[in-house]
């Protein structure tokens, strides 16, 4: 049986929503990050990297979001999450997925992880400082450029919604002005009234 | 006809290896980062995010370099670039791209464009300083975890190769020890020797 190993508050919630939204037979396994398990040998023999989300499969485990969001599509094809036969339209899901995962996920990571690239305890607290800014102009581009409505991609919801929906959810915590952003802000208040969206919140609130 | 963007020295290199691997018919077109042509409005009509590589299709344009890869693998599936077919598999591949494209090179991108991140420029010279230790550990855990051998995933080349060896052509600039990354390097040499890397290269020293 698949395995999410995920903690609660943290960008693994997009992969929970998306084995919500498939049907998926799946356990969940929480990794206490306030105990720090994230770097004990027991959740680095699962992933050797010591993050959140890895999804454990009958042949291994899948880690990184866009892939383990990729193979959910592909896994569980009646839920139709993804157009996996066709290259152009994929490619427009994991180009934006990408940019939630290594741009605006990368800009926020620099408000509590800023340990990952100084030392310098002013330098890190310099970092802290520029994420509203950084982290808002990640948004306002999705807003202007990348969003399609009313799903992400257009008619179809796919697998950049929960992602989207994920990093939306922190924008006042951000301290991002939500009321630049009126379509990801609908597109917020629309994912929250899903039942795989409620499912998956509850169970990383128990 | 596809067009690749690219600039001379940048993480382009291993989507125009993949396009020479696949056999595709495409063109290629310079972007000059020296006169700041990524943020001009031309390129923005391009790839509104002002970076490359971007590949213009019929259909649009596909950004981010994961994205690029696996459509180029999805478009030429003679070449065998990927196990389109098979998630597992295919998922191994993205995650093997993804901690590139999301961990090592935002550990790069810290060497010179620490401005993404902080406004102070003591606090973008420390990021500057832990560029060796950061990248380092990325490339440690490939050597170490992630790499199978002959070929990244491997017995099959597949879009992973092109992707890894991109960044190891820059490990010595970055100020890291090869002699501690055999396979890295091996697999570094293998590579140049291919016709398509050579044919890549060439074309972005012209």
């Amino acid at each position: 049986m698949l395995k999410l190993f995920y903690s609660p508050g943290s960008c693994a919630l997009a992969s929970h929503i998306a084995l919500e939204e498939a049907g998926a037979d799946y356990e969940e396994v929480r990794v206490n990050f306030v105990a720090d398990e994230q770097r004990g040998a027991a959740y680095l023999a699962v992933n050797p990297k010591g993050r959140v989300p890895a999804l454990a499969t009958d042949r291994g485990v899948v880690s990184e979001t866009p892939a383990i969001l990729l193979y959910i599509a592909q896994s569980f094809p009646q839920a139709h999450l993804a157009p996996l036969d066709d290259p152009f339209a994929l490619a427009q899901i994991q180009a934006f997925n990408l940019y939630i995962c290594a741009t605006l996920h990368v800009a926020r990571a620099h408000g509590k992880r800023g340990y990952r690239w100084a030392d310098d305890p002013a330098a890190i607290a310099e970092m802290q400082r520029k994420v509203p800014q950084s982290v808002g102009q990640c948004f306002d581009l999705i807003e202007r450029e990348m969003f399609t409505g009313p799903w992400v991609m257009g008619d179809r919801y796919t697998i950049c919604d929960p992602y989207l929906f994920t990093f939306a959810q922190w924008l006042e915590a951000d301290g991002i002005d939500p009321a630049r952003l009126p379509k990801i802000i609908d597109h917020r208040r629309r994912m929250a009234e899903r039942p795989a969206v409620k499912r998956a919140i509850t169970a990383e609130q128990a």
